[in-house]
Formats: C-alpha cells, structure tokens, sequence
C-alpha cells in the first residue's frame, strides 16, 4: 500500500532487549515521533489511556510490525488508532461540511486519499427552526440547546452507520474527522451556548477548538478518534470559509485571489500567501432565487438557464432534469436578467420596458409582471412570471455584491481588475454563468479563465486535513493571518452601491466586454 | 490571598468589544499563556468541551474576573478549574503515594501550599495478593487485573471522601492531583498489565505517562482534574523513587550525594545537578525486620531501640507507645545487632559468643538463640529471641547494602567516604539509628551531619509537583537523566560482598569511628 498519507505510519520497531528496556507506550512513542520529527521525543505523541491497556498484547502479537494512525494538535500528535502492518481492514477518515440546510459527509481511505463514498442529508435542526437565527433563539428556551445538538449528534451517526454500510466498512474503521461549518452550526454541534454570537459585540464560545474526541461529541465512530473542528475567525466568518481557503490554495499563492461563496450572506476573502483579508455582507437572498415568487432552490424543474436571442427576443429556456418548469433558480434568475438587459428588455436601471417586451408584460396590482413561461407550459398550470420587484430586489443585491467587492479590493488599494483568479464556492458557484453575472455587473468583468467554481469547498478542505498532514499548519495559519474587515455602510460605500445599481454599472468602462445589442 | 503557586491564576480579563471580538475560550487561553510564557499563544492552554461548555455563562456572571487552576503536560497547559476570583471555596490538590502496603494521602490547598490534612490505609489489594509478584499473578487470572485495579480506586475514592470530609471541602474542590508508585502498583492503579513486568526482559506498558484526567481513571474529584502520575525508569525504578530524588533535592545541587531507600529491596540513587545513577538490589527483607521469628513492622510493642551497656551487658529496650514488647522492628534489630558487636557478645563474624552472653544464650535444634527479652516480660508470654540465624541473615542483608553502595559509587570512580549527603528515605530511615548502622558496616562511616532522613519522601515529591509549577520540568529531567546500573553479581560483586560480610568491615579502616569496647 502507498504511503502518501503522514497520518498513517506502518512500521517495525525493534522489540525490548535487558539492554533496551524501554516501556511499549515510549518506544512506539519514540519511534513516530523520530519518524515525525527526526527526533526521538517520545512526549510528543499522546498514547491515551483505552489504548495503553491493550497495547502491551497488541504489540506482542503484532511482534512490533505496526500500523499508526496519528492525528495532528498543534504541538504534539495523538495516536488514534493501532492496526497490525499488513491488517487488510481499511483505514478511514469522514469529512463533514456542516451546512445549515445541508449536511455532507465524504468517507476517505487514508493511506491513498481515495474517497470511498460520499452521502447528505437535510440538517435536522430545520424541523426545529428553518435558519441560523432561529435556532439560536431557540437556545434561549429550556432544553433547546441540547434538543438542536442531540439532532444533528443522532442525524450523523446514522448517516455515518449507512455511508460506512453502503462502504463494506464499520463504523469502527473510522480514526479521523474533520468537520467544516459556520460558527453557529459548529456551536450547535458541540453543544455550545450560542447565545453571544447574535448579540453585540457577537462573541463565539470559541475560535480554534482543535482536536475533540469523537467520543466526548457522542459521535459513533472508533472510541479513539479525533475530530478536527475547523476553526473561525469570529461569528460571522466560520470554519466553512477557512476550510474553503485551504481548498482554493488561494492561502499559499503569490499573485491576489478572491474568493466569494454565496450563501444567506456573501461570504468574501481577498489575499494571497502573505495576507487575507474578509469580510461579510448581506447579498445573497435575492441571488439564491430566494425572494423573487417564481425564485426555488435548484433541483428537478427548476429553471437553471436561460438564452433570449437579442433580435428575435425568443426565450430558450433550461430546466434541471429537462422536465417542464416550475420555477426559476439562482442562475436561471442571473441569466435572465442579464438576457433581458442584453436584449434590451430592461433598461440600465433594470425597469421592464414595455415597448420592448411585446405581450409579455402584465400588470398585477399596479406593477409590471414579465411571464416567461406561460401557464400552459408551466407545470404548476400558472404563468411563471418575474416582476419590477424581483428585478429591483435582484439588482439590489447585485449591486450589494460589487459594492462588497470593490470595497475589499479598494481597502488594501487594489482595483477588481487586478485579480488573477475569482474563486466562486458553493453550489451556487457551480451553476452560475459568469458571463451572465458580469452583464449585470454583479462581478468584475474579468476574463473568463480567471473565474473558477470550487464545488464544495467546505468539504473540499475538511477532506484535505485528512489527506495532508501539512493542512493542519496551514489551518491555523490561515485563521491567524485573516483580518476581518467590518462592512461600514458609510457614504463611500452607499455612493459605490448607487452606481451598482446600473445594468451593469454608472461606469460602463469597468465592463468593457459588455455590449447591449438590442 | 497571596498566590505563590502559579498551577493558580486570578485574572481579569478585558470584556469583548466590537473591535476585540476573541471567543470567550480564546480570550481566556491567550491572557492565561500571556502571563506563563509572556505570548499570547492561546493553543498552549487546552480547554476541555466540559467547560467550554459553561464558560460562556460563567466568564459573565463573574465579569471575567476568575481564579483558574492550571496543570501543565509538557508544552501546553490543561484548565482544570475555574471559579470566581474572590470565591471562598478553597482550591486544593491531593498527593497520593501508592505504596504496595500502605497508601498515603495528602490534600493540599494549592494557592498557599499548605497541607489540610493527610491518612493512610491499607493497600486494599492486600487481600489478593501480599507482594508485587504475587499481585502481578494474578492479573494472569480472568478478571485478575480489573479487581486489582477496581480495589485501589475505589479504596482511594472512599479515603479520599472522608479526607475531604474531615477537611470541611468535597470532592469537587480537588483539581489537580499526583500520584507516585513503584512502577507495578503505578499498572495495576491504570488498570495497565504488568505480566511483562516480571518476566525478561521486563518491560513495563509505560514509562511516562504524564497527566491523565482522574474522570477516566474512576477518580471521584472534580470532573476536569487531571493527575500527574510520575514517571518511571523502568520495571524496577519506580515514580516513588523520581518523587524521592525530587523531594531531596539532590538533582540540583552542586555536590554528590547519594539516596537510599530501603523496602524490599534496597533502591539507590547517587548524582549531582548534572548526573544521575541508580541501581536496586535485594537488601532488605532482614533490614525491614521481616525474616527473624521476633521481627514485626514498626507499630505498638515493637523493640524500635535497643541499647547494651558494654560493661555490664544490661539491655536497655524501648519499644513503641512504651508497651510490653512484642517483637522487634528494623530499627531495633539493626540497634541490637550493634550493640551485640560493640559489647563483645558476638565476633567479628556476627556469631554469638557463649562466653560472652552469660546465662541469656539458649540452644533449639542445634542453634543458638540469645533471649533478648523473657517470657516473663513479653507481651507474647514467650521469649522474644535472636537466633544466631537470624544474626547471619541481617549481616547478609546489610553487606549487600554496603555492597550495593561501594558498587554504585565505584561505578563513578568515587569513595563512599567522599558523599556530602546520604539522604535515607521512607520510615525505615526515620527510625533507624545512623551510628548503629555504621557500627554494623551497613552504611558508610560519614559524620552524622551528613545522614538525613526524608521521612515520606514519595509523598513529599508528589506534594512538590502540586504546589512548584517548575516541577514539572524537573520531574521529566531526573528521569531522562537517570542512569540505570544493572547490578551484575560478578567476582567483584562477590568480593565487595565477603569482604562487608564482617562487622563492620573486613577493613576496619573504613570504620575509624567504629570502636568494639567489649
């Protein structure tokens, strides 16, 4: 088997002689921390107590030829599991992204990084309150705090019990893990109060939780495991993010990247291997599909893409499963209203212009409505329209995105053009079209090669720590390094959102690949 | 309170604020490694999900203003407690010496070092099993390990209850604690397997096994104490012996001074602030007063002191708590022994002598006994005899003390006569009678000024690393530090050995001070 892997160390250690007396837990200890270090400090490899009793019959039977499983906490490492050298059992890691909606677990052969399988379900906390915010509150009632960490706790394990079914492997086999959420889904998880994290001046229980045992979480995996908790940088900048720093790479760069990951907020970092910078900002609900009435989640239905030819302005629509539509999603949304703008539908200020729209246009209640599927071919049997509303709230919140942009890239004197690469995280990343989201001038109008979509990066990072022992390092030191920049909504920044508010700018110059042709 | 200990802290810490927004966790762990290693470092300071828990509610109510226990393992340091800075509770730590007959108990109040209160029981495993070997036996027996282990623990959780109660505290008020053992006792306490303790090439599970929390170990204290169980050299070089070494000081200082410790076996130490070197070797059974028909341990009706007056050979007898005896102890057997020698009533060889002993020699079976006290005056209402067995057995006992010692300081090109210090530890060496001792040949001929006895001197280590936070480090250096010598009885040994079989000495100018007036 290949040994790419630091947290696996198979090896053979010469067995106790009078000369050579020793103790088993000292000379294993011994041995990884030489393999480790190049030094034999047998301190700095933690042997807990479970595995002291069993390890003088083990080593015995083993005669010495031994395969280690260690898990790094800053300083010293803790072996966290002990299986004969050739043993054929396989040794695993679970990633965990910790979403607020969405949980996703990626089980991981350790010794060659091989992903094993990968398995999500809804958060179970939803069924208690649907967002962030109300389930902090519920905290406050009796009980509330560990009713919400119990379901998330149970949801897992019985995840974890089915993905290592459906794997051929126990629950057992299981030595690392690493789990990546925001700062108030990690406090829910590990039973902290999270109470001062929505109340001024929003302080965490804690920022580096570091190493927990599996065990102490109530998490049914081998009674020897250690979980890493991704840290947070406060907050409102969770380990979601850090784990998707380290899974762009942006941390260890020489030229400038940003990376957005859009979600409830707009998540936003800046940097490169020198300096991250961060910050936060509401833009996110209208750019989820989540506030226009024909807006969905993506999923079977959902209206994904959307082409209007400039001169015929006939729509060509997509949906997800190519079944008929029901609704329209984050990126269907941005590429309608890029279309309509490119085929002069709308006008700079986003309004529906009628002359432009031929009888596509209703009036309800006083306000423009654009059908873009009629009823007949609608599979809710009603037309699926978008209003002034919609647009006016999708343009705010575009608008609110480049604003966050150019006020992180202006705070350490950059201009957007200058980046070298846009990561984009998240689902949402996945399905965007940028060249839709620059003609509207939600981000820079960079080449295209410039933009890159990360998936799940969360996951991505979670499953690095696993992988690469050198992450762990790296963890802390993208934590450490990041400075949070607060969002003052001052005159600057309100004049910067006015001129966002244009289709795709007041400054068409920022967009020079933008043309409207209708 | 004044705080001399630095194991406490009282702190207050500065509120969060908008622009200083640590975690709760952090902003304490970062103040705390501040003020111990003058950075702020927060992952030096580990703080277990049991408290963080809590601390959020705790840090507000107190207005972060706290009294923290520490414990240091290695480079980082464990929060064991926190409470109130002005809280009156009293926060205390318990020593414990796990000796394989008798356990002692110690709670310190931490932040002034000062002894509450102390008792002693019975080793509980006594029951099982009367010795180490015997102990370690019957762990080869089912379930032989987990009642070893399960007598000790609880036999600790019930005295250290009442120690508690006679101290006005609880359980809960006890936060750090340490424990110094021979290397079995210190396995089966873990519920560790010694069977390869005692067979070649001895092998104990752990040499260090640093801080462990009490919790795991079935301690009933605070639930976030953690124990320092002190490390061992090997199978036959216990953390007794480390916590004796400490609690001499001799590991600091500039001159050689050399430790002894007599149970069993007779355990050596010799060294200076810059070396150390050990051996342990079969002396003491007939030291101990274990091997004569008349020996008992030191208690109530023992002959702890014997004196002979040389002219007139009257014996001059004490015993303890100035009752009828009933036997003799160590102390009294090695004063009678001299005695014998000085005032004629046996030769050089240690053989009575019938012309000397006047009507108190008697003959059993062949052998002569000299009745030291009557039946008339003994609490047994028989004779209390010395055979002349008994006799050979002490000089055989006693020259392969004096044997061990010229080895280990032979061993460094040293004289024992060059030794500042011969410190003699436990409660042989706090009874015993230096001038006896050297009148027999048993302990070098150094002035009296240079014997000191340490009484307890594995508790009073154990009590050091709960009350000098600088310990720690020292703890770690005497054992790495510690040379094991390996007594091998070759011709030489054998030499050294005939040669300490006289009294005092076939070389009497070893003994200038030794004057036989009989």
């Amino acid at each position: 088997m290949e040994q790419n892997n630091t947290w696996i160390q198979t090896l053979s250690l010469t067995p106790p002689t009078l000369q050579d007396n020793t103790a088993d837990a000292d000379r294993l200890a011994g041995e990884l921390s030489r393999i480790l270090t190049g030094q034999v400090q047998p301190h700095l490899v933690k042997t807990e107590l479970h595995l002291l009793r069993r390890l003088p019959d083990l080593l015995r039977k083993w005669e010495y030829h031994v395969r280690c499983v260690l898990f790094r906490d800053h300083d010293h490492w803790v072996l966290t599991g002990i299986t004969h050298a050739e043993d054929a059992r396989p040794v695993t890691g679970l990633a965990i992204d910790l979403g607020t909606t969405r949980v996703v677990l990626r089980l991981v052969e350790l010794s060659s990084g091989q992903a094993l399988g990968e398995s999500s379900f809804d958060n179970p906390q939803i069924t208690v309150a649907p967002d962030i915010l109300a389930r902090i509150h519920h905290t406050d009632t009796e009980g509330g705090l560990a009713e919400l960490s119990d379901l998330i706790i149970h949801g897992l394990n019985e995840q974890i019990a089915s993905l290592c079914k459906s794997c051929d492997i126990i629950p057992d086999d299981i030595y690392l893990l690493s789990l990546a959420g925001n700062t108030a889904m990690t406090h829910l998880f590990m039973g902290l109060n999270p109470r001062w994290i929505i109340r001024e001046p929003y302080i965490p229980v804690v920022n580096t939780p570091g190493l927990v045992k599996a065990d102490e979480l109530g998490i049914r995996v081998n009674p020897l495991a250690r979980m890493l908790i991704f840290p947070n940088v406060g907050s409102y900048f969770g380990g979601d993010l850090i784990a998707g720093i380290l899974f762009s790479g942006m941390n260890t760069a020489e030229e400038t990247a940003i990376l957005v990951d859009v979600g409830t907020n707009a998540e936003v970092v800046l940097g490169n291997k020198n300096w991250l910078i961060a910050c936060a900002g509401a833009a996110g609900p209208a750019l989820e599909g989540g506030v226009t009435r024909m807006g969905m989640m993506a999923g079977p239905g959902a209206i994904d893409k959307v082409i209007i030819d400039p001169k015929t302005r006939h729509f060509d629509i997509h949906t997800i499963g190519d079944v008929q539509p029901k609704g329209i999603c984050g990126s269907g949304l941005i590429d309608l209203a890029a279309h309509l703008f490119l085929s002069g539908m709308v006008d700079i200020r986003g309004r529906l212009l009628p002359s432009a729209c031929d009888g596509c246009l209703k009036q309800k209640d006083g306000v423009w409505h654009l059908v873009v599927i009629p009823a007949a071919a609608s599979a809710t049997g009603e037309d699926l329209t978008i209003s002034q509303i919609d647009l006016d709230s999708l343009i705010r919140s575009k608008a609110a995105m480049y604003t966050i942009l150019e006020t992180i890239a202006s705070s350490v004197g950059m201009a957007l053009s200058e980046l070298s690469t846009f990561y984009v995280a998240g689902t949402f990343g996945s399905f965007i079209n940028p060249i839709s989201a620059i003609s509207i001038g939600m981000i820079p109008d960079l080449p295209l090669t410039a933009y890159q979509s990360l998936g799940n990066s969360s996951l991505g990072g979670a499953t690095l720590a696993l992988t690469s022992a050198d992450c762990m390092e790296e963890i802390s030191s993208i934590r450490d390094r990041i400075t949070y920049l607060e969002l003052n909504v001052n005159q600057e920044f309100m004049n910067r959102f006015s001129a966002a508010k244009f289709l795709p700018h007041t400054t068409p110059s920022l967009f020079p690949s933008v043309r409207v042709r209708g």
